[in-house]
């Protein structure tokens, strides 16, 4: 069973996915603090009511990256986090932080911090993403799950999950239909890394005893 | 029926599922003329073969691309393209060129030069694009079919297809699964051209009369 950290900035749903899947037994692990720095963010709720301790470290004026990124540490350390889960998290965090969540021999290389996306990357990293597929005339899009490194949205990729990009698709409908396979593969992801199963060659990461389609990625929905 | 020029440099596959596709009428039109760059391109055969007109016009040693460009428009005019197709085509297009097959009022905004590229635009534009969906450890690749504008595979596109990148892929067996893509969607996007069911909106391309996950996409195979 791995301690999982979550941070969130919003309304938590892939929280709940994480959360959800911990309690189903398809996770492997216990989701043991929600940090969030955004005061009533709906993840805090959902934190509470699943049992999980609750942080919050409002970043709001901060100017000083590197001291927000201690304190996070600080606040984390109490609960010996073995993976952190980015989910809605509105910050880069910095070389002090990913550096204390960098790979261990028991993670054969990989690092301890995950991201979920929701873009096939590399295609539409950063903010406003939906709108940006749907402005480029895309007709596919996606999630990705991805550990974190110091670039945005620039990680070794875990699992990715496509969907169609429908003709009259507005920015809320593509991000709905993205979101549900973001529940899909974010758990997917933290238990292969609980089950031991993830390696990293290079900026590949290798599932262990995946067939070779299966397992490595997510296929479409539909 | 349109008239249809292809310009190819290569092996001509994406050439003879056009070809194909106009002998079996899935494509409401005609190969009129197929020019390469390259002596002894195997696309020239496969357009010989399908009694197309074929011009070669070697580039290899020309310096002076605008009239490298003048001289494929002269070599074109004679066959009074509808459409040009670039099908393997290894040089980028001067503005003379895309001017003089610009948009047209029958073509609703669309400009007259279309191109296949084997990834999903926007990632992995360019050359040697399976090896680097490879490197960046993507789940999915795919290709597009974009009209084509001054940049390196930046025109708006028209339709996308998605394959799986399996764990054992070299760019040899991902190139192979794509090319399989390629040849189902390039046809595909010219015939709804010969229909006229294209129009361009900013940088989106509608497809009138398609449902709206159907037509404006094509689903991955598996």
């Amino acid at each position: 069973m791995i301690r999982i950290a979550v941070l969130a900035s919003g309304g938590g749903t892939n929280l709940q996915a994480l959360l959800d899947a911990c309690a189903a037994g398809r996770v492997d692990g216990r989701v043991a603090v929600v940090l969030s720095n955004v005061p009533g963010a709906g993840a805090l709720d959902r934190a509470r009511a699943a049992g999980a301790a609750v942080e919050l470290l409002p970043s709001r004026g901060v100017a000083d990256r590197e001291a927000y990124d201690r304190a996070v540490l600080e606040r984390l350390r109490p609960h010996a986090p073995d993976l952190v889960c980015l989910a809605g998290w509105m910050r880069l965090l910095g070389p002090a932080f990913l550096a204390a969540h960098g790979p261990l021999p028991s993670t054969r290389g990989c690092p301890r911090v995950m991201n979920v996306h929701p873009a096939l990357l590399p295609a539409f990293p950063g903010l406003h993403v939906q709108q940006a597929a749907l402005d480029y005339g895309a007709r596919f899009s996606g999630c990705t799950v991805h550990f974190v490194d110091a670039g945005t949205d620039t990680g070794p990729v875990i699992v990715q999950a496509v969907v169609p990009v429908l003709q009259d698709d507005d920015a809320r409908a593509l991000a709905a239909r993205i979101l549900v396979q973001e529940h899909r593969i974010y758990p997917q992801a933290v238990q292969w890394f609980a089950e031991g199963r993830l390696s990293l060659e290079g900026r590949r990461v290798r599932v262990a005893g995946a067939a070779a389609a299966e397992g490595a990625l997510v296929q479409p929905a539909s």
